[in-house]
């Protein structure tokens, strides 16, 4: 770790007189000294005035935690963890993490993440609904709308009303996404239902025929990969639909096999999803439905890895409930069967899990690689980009549906804190989503001019940026519902939409550009109420950050960027920004305004030491 | 819960729109409006300026969190949990709990537990030692020691030095626990060993015959009931010592049944406690270890809570690793086992569990009632009261040895984050210790006149006070091995210790004597730098409690306390203190003080509505 200023000389927290680490193996503390490597060194300086210390870690438990303990000559204690620095002893549960466990792919940071929800995102031509439209052979349930059709939020017409998208209209679409940027397609759940959701499937033994069936699949996913563009799917482990043909066997015969995937009263009654009936909630104690659904390489979970369909991993849905109900939680075994048969078949495979709030407790790095989670990113960024006062609708998990306004500095301790309880690597393969199918959509009550704010940080915070199909046309949405608009493929060329179609292309691909916003560590080097300033270090190249809601000035700390000199490459701009690296360092704005720039690279100098890496 | 002033005309925190709870069942979270109860009334005035709010909870798992949620009419948010007020979300992590697994019983909160060795307490008329000495039938590792002799703190004394302390010794000095208020011993290790501390037991079958034998402990027991003090005892689930007798058949047979319960290598290397040769680990997927020791009403656990010894409980020593070796971690299957056992066969028992770093994760309910720890009191306090630049010893779990000094509210915070990741009741039956015979003694380094101050904050913060034997005769040691002083009996009566003494008699005494210490709610009311207040509230008196290392002058928040007025009963002071309560309510000292004051109880409106109680 580097600590600033020189050591011999003090450090903004004092002379020290020891720096090690203390770890925790087994849950017994253990104390490593470390050894000072001496000053960095970077391209643009002889030395950035930053001191480097190594410490030997020795990794006893899958999940390692540990701290850096800075012992200051004056009898003070600063213990560094990834909640920042601290004068009293700190918990557990925000110490760094070593993993042990397979790591996500390589891939999974780099990735830049594409939303589709199908029966929203585009129609081919021929398509099977409007084939089966004519014929009259739609499925019972559906309520038929055209492309241009208002969404209809009430219920039936909220889950029932049917646009009509298919996988073949995606396939068809993927050089729109090449040109955003993107490299991983996320669909959402593809397999027959009984709604427009399709979460709630009555089979997934095959590919719903509105969708064009199994066979459009395997042509979308070979045309994503001659791409370069990733897919995932989408499982529900929570639970089933009502007309699953497991839950139809169960509800029709009490001694089937398939009367265990489920809980069942004596009554028939059943568990189902915050009770809703047509969501029946899984019994994981079932070891067949373990084995048909997400154990070995007949399961659904491998079946669509492999080939011909060849999906790259899975989003899981409700990931959080799963197998939670009661006094039973079997959430680690179902998560961790899940992940040893991706590990089986396709080790190069990405496995996300919906949990909406607090996550950390089950995304210690034994299965989930990153979590769908708002309380990381999403709310925290509304609530300091949204026009105050505004509702949220539902489905961001907001109290009361309302946002909260906050300034930049609690906006980073509400990320920090949720953030720190991720182990680093899940951390950076956590979705960092402006807003998803589940939400309103954030523009819809943005403060003016603080779009390339919210994507600008999505892209240069830890965690895989997320763009849900249509943010990138300056869409909006109020709620969860309304948000699921189709793509208005028409219109995409009107001038708000081309100048919002910009932002997006300019920073992901900045984000594709830049390895250290990707992999980079993160240090806060400024924040006013207004405006926040970072830094993702990496070896070949940092990239300084600034971010603001309003006109605002960050004066950033004295000695916290001594690689910051002369004029550095601007990589991104949006707003009236001013950087200013004579004399006081600073960053300003006009208004809002994101901007990045490049900095040199962080040089760790080499240890002589037989320690050394 | 209560809010500050009247809500109608706004709260510290502004005028309020919507109080509810947010709880998490199935980790999925759910709201539920409160109602609001009114303002409370008291003996003392006809409302106190808070009103009372109540909220329904759907208890859905074994450990259910929840917190409050406090909505402005001005759009801001306030959660309320175990660590207070927070603007921003706040993590799972820091809920308060309640908890459906069987509780610890009633009497443990309101118990005053003191701390034996049983080598160095005190010797009996004719003990076994003094007989086996002059007959030169001492163990051969046994190195004997006279009363007087000073503690031996290098190896081999360190672990092999005997003063020759019994059970019968220890028995004839009740009187002299009954006159402190205590009500509760705690014994470590009785089991036969190759050490004084006993912690590597040869056996569990038998109390060590060094020690009078099993006849010894059932006499033991049985005048302590008489005094109404119930006495727990002390096992280690982490390892045995490598002279038992399931070792040595495990070393000498490698086809053994007890070959499973140790973790040997293919070269007969094992597994053992920090890497010392002399205490072997258990592994418990033994299951024959399972049954032998801790499963059932044969085991180990078992026996020695039934006639005819009759122990009210266990500590378990280095709870924290228990299990827990790489890959693997059984700890919860142990501690849920060991709590199922004493279910089983006294359920009037308690079980506390060695874990003195940050113990949450493991103290949620589910069998420890509560941890021998020293993040959540000890180190806080020490860091707080001990001499600027003192040294710890070795023991006390501080880094390098080193006591680092806080300020009142950092000790504060440091106790609230430790304390807030256990739910209430875990908290009311873990142990406020000032020391322990693991650490060096809380008198030997401290600020002139604290000792008041700290066993003050011992008996009045929620938490089972401690008196490590020998405190209340202001013995000192510098580290855990010198602080196993031989109970100087001879010299009880110097001025010094009678003045000790005094403490402790007065506020053990105070402990016993007002329920609101052992149960009651806990709110801060003010801090500075060198002195804290609060009050532990219950419905038929709370109690309002200063400390203070120095001179100091606390001014109590405006609105704080309402209920203050005129002039309360002082149930206890030390050192030069004064209470304002006109006009301003204020607390001073002129130094170091300690003081308690009866205040009116907290009488909460009952409600007319149908949701009501």
């Amino acid at each position: 770790m580097p600590t600033g200023a020189t050591a011999a000389d003090g450090t903004p927290i004092g002379r020290l007189a020891w720096v090690g680490t203390r770890s925790n193996p087994n849950r017994e503390p253990r104390f490593s000294e470390a050894e000072r490597l001496g000053p960095s060194t970077s391209s643009m300086s002889e030395g950035d005035g930053w001191d480097w210390w190594e410490a030997e870690v020795e990794v006893e438990n899958p999940v390692h935690g540990y701290r850096w303990l800075l012992a200051g000559v004056d009898g003070r204690q600063h213990w560094v963890n990834q909640r920042g620095l601290s004068l009293v002893e700190t918990r557990d549960d925000d110490d760094f993490r070593l993993v042990a466990h397979a790591p996500a792919p390589d891939w999974a940071a780099a990735s830049v993440l594409y939303q589709v929800f199908p029966d929203r995102f585009a129609k081919s031509e021929g398509a099977p609904f409007d084939v089966l439209r004519e014929r009259g052979e739609l499925p019972d349930w559906a309520i038929p709308a055209d492309w241009d059709d208002a969404v209809d939020p009430e219920m039936p017409g909220r889950s029932q009303q049917i646009f009509g998208g298919d996988l073949d209209g995606v396939r068809e679409r993927l050089d729109h996404l090449v040109e955003l940027g993107v490299n991983l397609l996320y669909l959402t759940p593809v397999f027959p239902a009984r709604s427009n959701h399709r979460y709630d499937a009555s089979t997934f033994d095959r590919v719903d025929d509105l969708l064009g069936g199994d066979d459009a699949l395997v042509r979308l996913v070979e045309a994503a990969h001659a791409r370069g563009i990733r897919v995932i799917g989408d499982l529900t482990s929570n639970h089933s639909g009502d007309a699953h043909e497991w839950f139809r066997t169960a509800q029709a015969d009490p001694e089937s096999i398939e009367r265990g995937f489920y809980y069942f009263g004596p009554d028939g009654a059943y568990e189902s999803w915050l009770g809703v009936p047509s969501l029946p909630k899984f019994d994981w104690s079932s070891q067949e439905l373990r084995r048909r659904f997400i154990e070995g390489t007949d399961s659904v979970v491998a079946r669509y890895l492999n080939e011909p369909f060849g999906l790259d991993g899975w989003r899981i849905d409700v990931a959080n409930m799963t197998g939670r109900l009661g006094g039973t939680d079997l959430n680690a075994e179902v998560r961790q069967t899940i992940r040893r048969t991706m590990l089986g078949v396709k080790p190069d495979t990405i496995l996300l899990g919906e949990s909406t709030n607090d996550a950390a407790s089950d995304f210690q790095g034994d299965a989930w690689h990153g979590a769908m989670t708002y309380t990381a990113f999403t709310r925290p960024l509304w609530s300091w980009l949204q026009t105050p006062g505004s509702p949220a609708g539902g489905g961001l998990g907001f109290a009361r549906a309302q946002v909260p306004t906050l300034t930049a500095p609690q906006m980073l301790d509400a990320q920090t804190a949720f953030a720190a309880g991720f182990p680093w690597r899940t951390r950076l393969a956590t979705m960092n989503a402006l807003d998803t199918h589940d939400t309103p959509r954030f523009f819809t009550h943005a403060r003016p001019g603080t779009v390339p704010v919210a994507l600008g940080l999505s892209v240069t915070l830890p965690g895989i940026p997320v763009v849900w199909a249509g943010d990138e046309f300056a869409l909006t949405g109020v709620d969860g519902e309304a948000s699921r608009t189709p793509i208005p493929w028409s219109r995409v060329a009107e001038p708000e939409v081309a100048e919002t179609l910009d932002v997006y292309r300019t920073l992901l691909g900045l984000r594709r550009a830049q390895p250290a916003l990707q992999t980079g560590g993160l240090r806060w080097v400024g924040a006013t109420d207004d405006a926040v300033a970072f830094v993702r270090e990496a070896a070949d190249a940092s990239v300084l950050v600034f971010a603001a809601r309003s006109a605002s000035a960050v004066e950033l700390a004295t000695g916290a960027l001594p690689q910051l000199v002369g004029d550095p490459e601007l990589l991104a701009a949006f707003g009236d920004v001013r950087l200013e690296t004579s004399g006081t360092c600073a960053i300003s704005s006009g208004g809002p305004a994101f901007a990045a720039w490049r900095l040199p690279g962080v040089a760790v100098p080499t240890t002589g030491s037989e320690h050394g890496r």
